[in-house]
């Protein structure tokens, strides 16, 4: 029930990598943490590198709000390279030559799997705000689903920045049998406060635009363009850190020698930004940001154990390396060391890095050499335990 | 030329307070730094206390960018107390016993001085956009003009936190002889990417609306409500710092006992920003908040000396107290520290305080003892200085 199409990569440069579609919860719907159920519904993803004999050495990589499957080779829709190709490929952290690297659309995502974008197979419309309001849980519960799929018992590692890093926790938390180790990078244990009220603003700029018509825009033949820009034109200062801002644009005019003393981008940060925001709506459907950022504000780990984080760790086998950055002031360091507390109260394996560097929490996107490393070095002594030839 | 009222306050709690509103640059028009002119123009202002004899007790608040001339007593618009309350007052550090207090409705603003939502009497018809782009400088030429009205040469302090020290950093740089002392609060010498980023987030919000209608929606009787409150919902996080929120808000859920799995507000914080937005399109006009957010970006005190601050304040007869805040990460404290190295390398006679507080950039706005404590000894200093009585 898989449908897959390879695609010929540049020579010498990335892997080949093979996208797919399947049709989950065929047999019976799946439940959602909201209590309603969803299926049959479709997950799209994307693989790269082999699967072994023993099917131990899959690594799964759970992407971030506005990121999707194409982890590495052309995306289909922006022609630009995968979001991770620093990460992911020969000889690389995740090592195609390795490892046999997964890679879905998350539930309720808008680039292939089922979400309010996708068609609601009950009544033949778009689904719009009939799609169910779904949790990081529901996400990670799909993901399950397509390694039941793809014949994967246990993933050898599920890795992930930011919302990514949620789904990784959520695997270790719900799934501890099905996953050998996790790498939950400039994540958290639960959404701050602070994290809320930013996602709640993008809303708000969304739910605003009379282009949304309360959620039916597909029906109207429009699309919300200007909120969804300005819920990313938010969003997008908080990933990045104030030195960075600073060192990539500072107060330098753009193509102008004086201010113009009026509302135009004068400065190069605020037409970067509005770049930011108006390449972001050609690529990502207004309804699938409002259900994200809804399943990262719902995200609470410790919530189903009276909120003792360490409580939902007990007796853990998973082994955990948990990566923060120093700069990363959306999902700062504090957030990350709590996990750490809480799983070394569990008595579970793990380790902590946090990298030194000033690029904030974009930096899991970006080229960190110390961060490179520290994930392969994790993978390289998880993998010998795991009985995975090494290097 | 003036026009005042004053006004009755509650007995015992504030002084009585005198509005009023002056015509300005009656005789010539005012140059601006745009290169454009403007006057006749209104400022309206408030003064609480009682001028000297001498004229010497004359303390100008410069108010931030959504604040007004109200400093005191009961607003006109919103019916709340003043919006510095714990600062001015009998016995409090701007004591209204001992000095006169002014605080003048920026140039821009939409509480009764000229700004894009008043008139143009050239034509009669309300300015909109074809208000003149103004800048903090021009704010503090006008302030210096309703002085001129006042009949108050020189100023004893010119105070203001964020927006208002801005104002207060100008007065020293360009109106050295008409200011004794400043005490710029929260606030930096020249506006960051970071900052210039937040405000075009919520310059892109008002205009992204529809019944922002190019800026001329006082001619179309609506008003761009949902962009304004998005603005404002973006800026007012970032007033707070995240430990305020946390503390406030945490991930409390508004009104209810379970998650709904919708959009409504189910967190507390959602719902506080909401409220902040709605109740803020009721007092501020959205023209002025691109106008008067544009001045902000534009301001850097550097700019006209090579870009060397110290330059700007060499041979500097004007007495400064620098206060900024811990848990400020808009205005953090290296911004006041970096004016204070300006400072001394140009000799300035110059005190500098970071107050511990996490109560993030509104903390000039709360009730902060050691905030208080700094700004009352300072004056006491000051005054002594000066020949004004002390205490």
């Amino acid at each position: 029930m898989t449908n897959e199409t390879a695609t010929a990569s540049p020579a010498g440069t990335v892997p080949a990598v093979t996208a797919g579609c399947v049709e989950l919860a065929r047999a019976r719907p799946m439940a959602l943490d909201s209590g309603e159920e969803i299926g049959p519904f479709e997950v799209a993803y994307t693989t790269v590198g082999d699967l072994n004999a023993d099917r131990s050495n899959a690594i799964l990589i759970c992407h971030a709000l506005t990121g999707d499957q194409h982890v590495c080779g052309t995306h289909p829709v922006t022609g630009r390279p995968g979001w991770w190709e620093e990460m992911v490929g020969p000889g690389r952290p995740l090592d195609t030559d390795r490892y046999f690297i997964v890679c879905a659309n998350v539930l309720g995502g808008c680039m292939g799997s089922a979400g309010p974008n996708s068609t609601n197979p009950a009544t033949g419309s778009i689904w719009g705000l009939d799609f169910p309001v779904i949790t990081i849980g529901d996400m990670v519960r799909a993901q399950a689903l397509l390694l039941d799929e793809l014949g994967i018992d246990q993933l050898f590692c599920a890795i992930g920045g930011s919302m990514g890093a949620m789904q990784a926790l959520e695997w270790a938390a719900s799934h501890r049998d099905r996953v050998f180790s996790v790498v939950p990078v400039a994540g958290a244990a639960r959404h701050s406060a602070q994290n809320i009220a930013f996602h709640e603003v993008g809303r708000q700029a969304i739910m605003a635009d009379p282009e949304w018509h309360g959620g039916t825009y597909h029906g109207e033949g429009v699309v919300p363009r200007r909120g969804l820009a300005v819920a990313r034109m938010a969003a997008h200062i908080t990933y990045l850190s104030e030195v960075a801002l600073h060192r990539k644009f500072g107060r330098r005019l753009q193509a102008r020698d004086a201010l113009s003393f009026g509302f135009d981008a004068d400065f190069q940060v605020e037409s970067y930004l509005r770049h930011q925001g108006s390449t972001f709506v050609d690529r990502f459907d207004a309804n699938s940001y409002l259900y994200i950022t809804r399943a990262m504000d719902y995200f609470d780990l410790a919530a189903g154990h009276g909120g003792r984080l360490a409580g939902v760790f007990q007796g853990t086998p998973v082994r955990f390396c948990l990566i923060s950055f120093t700069s990363d002031w959306l999902f700062p360091t504090a957030e990350s060391r709590e996990i750490v507390r809480a799983l070394n109260a569990a008595a579970a394996n793990v380790s902590f890095v946090e990298i030194e560097t000033d690029k904030g929490h974009d930096a899991f996107l970006l080229d960190e050499p110390e961060f490179q490393a520290t994930v392969a070095g994790f993978l390289e002594g998880a993998a010998r335990r795991r009985g995975l030839p090494v290097r």
